[in-house]
């Protein structure tokens, strides 16, 4: 659209169109504006707008994102991820931060290696073979270093995997349920799906399967595979794993129907590397009336390694100090201590997350509130907090008045993140920042989680919305 | 964000770490629980519910975008636009709409021509000649044939322009006033600083002026220009009037920050062509009980020239037709006609809509509802409509329940759009999906506006909820 004018009439309006004022009425709001949480949303109003415009302004959000990732991936104690614990120390005091500080943890090191290769083997006739876009699932062993070839039988399920039991023997099992793209939540289709990612190498192992190829979680059709975690079963022989591209699992599927006996021809150097050093990376905002207690914001530093993980998890790390930094330029000084953590390997099993709880700096801490940003970086849609507590819940309602003019109107019970599940175990309430996730899944663990894909304001966004709950949680309690 | 299972635990969830059950609570809602609207939701719930399921497991509103698009850019007069007329008559009648028609309407044609050119000339010392972007605006007269060549004055508003009047006769005034950024919505930023793109030439030349250059309406700093309509004032001298790129612009303010007499050498080859025949293009799902009362949904078939107009208005029109198809998929045959138009000439000045009303086919039709969609084919984060009408507001709250499961989280007041301008001043009740605005003004108007930029499950949810608002409205009225 252009319409700013119209020949017709003559008539200039700077105004957009469509005047549209998009307000939401709310139950929880309405119910409020006698008591407690309405009033106290209007009491930081202007704060709130101050944040908005400053943040909107700089967009700095973006900036500290771009630094994070220039160093390319950060996969868990990999040199990449121990530049980047040292890069987010020196980012923060820079930033001004106080008690800026890292976390020593040990942390399990894998690598991906110099091999990663894949061909479909048609016998024809005529004989053929095709390229076949493959990456190591996270965890997963090697390889012979010459490679392994075996026949492919595909499964859609794990049930379906054990009618065939040991007829698997020898051969390589294909996973290939796709994603279900008729649910709305990119999640929910994940977690649908993601049982082939995680179990199917133990699943097949178990039947002596040789390898176990899986069809990459996203709902694009492309040639990216895409990584994540996978996990052995204690007692079951360990069995190479890889992600294959959709577009590749089309194409191998397609050759499977034909009735053929159709093999791939599999080769990868990944490893263990065994235990290596690292840490989480903590700055605070100390409070001055209670800096014992805690609200905490915070992503994860490691990434996987295929790409910079600009979205995962770089997003929510530059959003937490963004949000902190937009509380010190106001020149706010909250009464609780507001903290930002670069929290070190949830991809690889949530390390960090865990030791977090356990540090003897946590001593005299008393942890309120948790915000972890781990759903990419996209355009803030809703709010999830206080688990199921409906008092909360009324709060957050309320308070979200603050960020209605960013177009935030769904808010809902929930909240959570993997790092922050320990602090939410010993009484930590979560809050969530929910983005657009429809993008989320063609970019997440594959070489397209990069800087452009990130938008930069809308990243900001996330970061201002941290920064007004925080302020205001750091004012308030809970 | 990885975390399926817990390496801690061992446990298996196929479900997302954070289980968050995002709900609004409607203040409508509630109060229509006991009577209409709400009750009226609950009907159509199975009938939504699968329009939804056939929606995203097709995608095919990003199909019929790839068809729309694939013939280049739509520019109002072009033959591009030309054959998109025939291919979207065609694509109708092979979705089988009925009443498949074109309605013959005269536009005026402007071409941009081969040249377009400029560069930045900086007496020195050391003398320098740099490029600069620039892209002539929609309904510019072109510069001689050999350019033009003159110092540049800048200015960022109009009331700076009037202060320097007759200052600026011979020169080229660059209008430098940006988007603000510090305003959430994009469209109201637009509005803000679009005066400069449609009215510069008109204030400038007024005053002598010898062209004016304007900075590009987008938020980003990157090198491409953007068009857009630029009106001329009657009795004024036309001069040409080019886009300059945002960094182009950054560039040539820093320069003449300097002192230096800086001048820019212009060259354009656009003009007009005078009125030429085109069509909008109508397709209906007919009423078996009103067929004489209409819900229209709809979008502009031209576009810019710059590049195929994915969003602006491709996404629309393949939206619209989309919402009919999902109809048809489901075997539903509404009371009432369900009416896709793709309106002509948008772009220049809304001839299409204008003779949208005045057409004789319109005799014995009424128009209940028009809902055109023009703000980008992103996620759809909200619905306005009924202008100021609060009853129909109530009903639309309610009905928005049916959405839910997409997202869309907020309701209020307003709709509208350029085309259906006159059939909303003639009764009928404007409604408008409302999608993510963040990212519109990137590609808006540029060589950006391709379809790579749409999301195809983004662009399926608007077309799913066209449906089900347009299928609901003919079954209940207004």
């Amino acid at each position: 659209m252009t319409r700013i004018s119209s020949k017709s009439s003559g008539r200039i309006s700077p105004a957009p169109t469509i005047p549209i004022a998009l307000t939401v009425v709310f139950l929880g709001l309405a119910a409020g504006i006698c008591c407690g949480p309405a009033g106290t949303a209007a009491r930081y109003r202007e704060t709130a707008d101050g944040l908005r415009r400053t943040g909107l302004a700089d967009e700095k959000a973006y900036d500290l994102l771009r630094r994070i990732t220039a160093g390319g991936p950060r996969l868990t104690g990999s040199p990449g991820a121990a530049a980047a614990v040292d890069l987010t120390r020196i980012m923060m005091e820079e930033l001004g931060f106080d008690n800026v500080h890292v976390e020593s943890i040990t942390v399990e090191r894998w690598e991906r290696g110099e091999a990663e290769e894949a061909r479909i083997v048609d016998p024809g006739p005529p004989p053929a073979e095709l390229p076949l876009s493959v990456c190591a699932l996270g965890g997963s062993i090697g390889t012979p270093p010459e490679g392994l070839a075996a026949p492919v039988v595909e499964v859609r399920s794990f049930a379906e995997l054990d009618k065939m039991g040991t007829a698997v023997a020898g051969k390589i099992v294909f996973f290939n349920r796709p994603m279900d793209r008729t649910q709305p939540e990119p999640f929910a289709a994940y977690g649908g799906a993601a049982d082939q990612r995680v179990s199917g190498a133990a699943r097949a192992g178990r039947l002596g399967a040789a390898a176990v190829l899986v069809r990459s979680l996203t709902f694009r059709l492309d040639d990216h595979p895409h990584t994540g975690l996978m996990e052995y079963a204690p007692g079951v022989p360990k069995i190479p794993a890889a992600a294959v591209s959709t577009s590749g699992a089309e194409t191998l599927s397609a050759l499977l129907k034909s009735g053929r006996r159709i093999s791939v021809r599999l080769r990868m150097s990944c490893r263990d590397l065994g235990p290596v050093p690292s840490a989480n990376v903590v700055g605070d905002i100390r409070g001055t009336e209670k800096p014992g207690e805690i609200i905490l914001v915070g992503g994860h530093l490691d990434s996987w390694d295929l790409a910079v993980g600009a979205h995962d998890d770089g997003a929510g790390c530059a959003a937490s100090l963004e949000a902190l930094r937009l509380i010190k330029a106001l020149g706010l000084r909250p009464k609780r201590t507001i903290r930002a953590v670069m929290f070190m390997d949830e991809e690889f099993g949530g390390t960090g997350g865990r030791f977090y709880v356990q540090d003897a700096a946590r001593r005299g801490e008393r942890h309120l509130v948790a915000m972890e940003s781990d759903r990419g970086g996209f355009l803030p849609v809703g709010l999830a907090g206080g688990g199921s507590d409906p008092a909360f819940l009324r709060r957050l309602k309320a308070w979200s008045a603050l960020v209605r003019p960013l177009g935030v109107a769904a808010v809902g019970p929930g909240g959570g993140g993997g790092d922050i599940g320990p602090l939410v175990k010993q009484g930590a309430v979560a809050v969530s920042v929910i983005p657009n996730a429809q993008p989320y899944f063609d970019v997440h663990h594959s070489a397209l989680d990069v800087l452009a894909s990130v938008h930069p304001r809308e990243l900001e966004m996330q970061a201002i919305i941290l920064a007004t709950l925080a302020y205001v949680l750091a004012q308030e309690g809970i």
